[in-house]
């Protein structure tokens, strides 16, 4: 019998890798808040140059205890939802069955693994560029591909097991590509090393991407970010190469023109996933006698900005 | 005979200082730019709470090469302007003349001494609520005081001298309090206590200072950055007690809600010293062995806002 999934969260990403599964025929459960009555009537539509496709019936639900329990519960939400997880997660999941966290930063498996166990939690880290246009409405953009690993409730590695090789299959079969990574751990703080320095000066400095990378000064200070990443990253038992800090700034010199999720998040004055991204990475390596000075100052002006952009809403 | 005094800008600090000298029966020359044609027509009008006055005539000159020599020549440019300094200085002086800088941050009495050689630079620290609302129109809003010293070639403290003491003496002729220090570097580092703080997250986050001191994060990231100048100042030999940055952090929660002065240059456009408070204290530091990573983050976001603050003018 095929796995079946309950999506929580039915935003970009969630939408879009639930619906490709359902369309890859697996049972599929989608919670939905502000969309549901949309959903339940209408389905989803996914717009995609993989090709566009539309879901008409989804089994979809607003209250997280009618959820049935399935084998994987996918936890899409952005991590300053989290506190809503304990209600979500009461009833989603079979006795065996596994959660795969698809949040940013760091914090989100540990979070999880406080409700259901440290055992039952898998993490991936979509590579998507997706956007929720409309109630059900997923505009894919590009790319897709998805790492998916683990670690153990003391952060060591787990390596690739069974459980994530039997989802990567589902996935695999949706058309997702799929990285089985043998520690998570590892891949997060590698995202980091991009994530911390652009995000945050994004925000603070209203900029992007490629401003930032045209001026010597905040060149300069994503280098100095990123070191401080790796410092964090090796305070942590994991050690990523000096030479990957010239890989991503080359990488973003290159890119297009490019406003950040963080940013995005900002302008659509949505709060900022700032304790995942910055508190709990510092968090991290400080409870392992490392500071992060540079790197805390960004925090601290993110929280400032996050709570001055969200105080009226 | 009495001194004679040569004001190197007439903006709000030279104008209201010089004004006051000539009121107490100095001699004294303006130098001015845009405003040259007002002032040569109309004079100076100072607005004050300790009385308005008017100078309907006030030698003023446009071409610093017209300027008499003078027994001391204010330089009250701003410190984004010090590369005019050579040229201002080429004819105002006496051969035993005496140069005042009263410039923001670090570095000004450098700049200076390099032109005119290291024995006859003193600075000044001018405690001023002041501003420049037309051309030669002066508005003083509050304070006046000033505080005097000199430090040698090798920072060393120079102690009071007579030229102080002369100097001190027409400025309290001229109603300006006058605090005479042993050691204006460590006064300098003091004030660096404040600005460098409140100056840069001003303009980076757009905040009055009532608004960083009522939110914890941005007192934090305050008291952290007070905590680096102190590292600055020891690594350069001044001793600033932990107990100021308390009285400072107390001090700013009282004050009114207050538009700091680098706020200010940033919202009209104008270049920011972001040099003079920034990158001087941090190469300071620097050549001392101590980085001072906070206030490193603060000046290459600086950096980056000034430039593209500026870029179109």
């Amino acid at each position: 019998m095929s796995r079946s999934y309950a999506i929580l969260g039915t935003g970009a990403v969630g939408g879009f890798y639930g619906a490709r599964l359902q369309r890859a025929g697996l049972d599929v459960h989608f919670l939905a808040h502000r969309d549901y009555d949309h959903i339940a009537q209408y389905g989803l539509k996914v717009l995609s140059p993989a090709g566009d496709f539309g879901l008409p019936t989804v089994q979809v639900y607003v209250d997280a205890a009618a959820l049935p329990a399935c084998d994987v519960a996918v936890v899409a939400l952005k991590t300053t939802d989290n506190h809503r997880l304990p209600a979500l997660l009461q009833s989603c999941l079979k006795p065996d069955g596994v959660l795969l966290v698809l949040q940013n930063g760091l914090g989100g498996e540990a979070a999880a693994a406080r409700i259901v166990g440290p055992n039952r939690v898998l993490g991936g880290m979509p590579f998507v560029c997706a956007n929720k246009t409309g109630p059900g409405f997923i505009e894919h953009i590009d790319y897709g591909f998805m790492t998916l690993g683990a670690y153990d409730e003391d952060y060591t590695a787990r390596g690739v097991t069974g459980t994530m090789e039997a989802i990567a299959g589902d996935l695999q079969r949706a058309d997702i590509e799929i990285q089985l990574v043998e520690d998570l751990y590892l891949a997060r703080w590698r995202k980091l090393v991009w994530n911390i320095p652009f995000n945050g000066l994004s925000v603070i400095l209203d900029a992007r991407t490629d401003e930032m990378m045209s001026h010597p000064a905040t060149c300069a200070l994503a280098r100095q970010l990123m070191g401080e990443v790796l410092q964090g990253a090796r305070a942590c038992g994991r050690e990523i190469p000096e030479s990957y800090i010239e890989e991503m700034l080359t990488h973003t010199a290159q890119m297009k023109p490019y406003r950040t999720s963080m940013k995005i998040d900002f302008d659509r004055r949505r709060p900022l996933e700032v304790e995942a991204i910055y508190a709990n990475p510092l968090n991290a390596a400080e409870a392992r006698g490392t500071g992060l000075p540079r790197i805390s100052v960004l925090y601290r002006q993110l929280q400032f900005l996050d709570e001055r952009n969200t105080r009226s809403l």
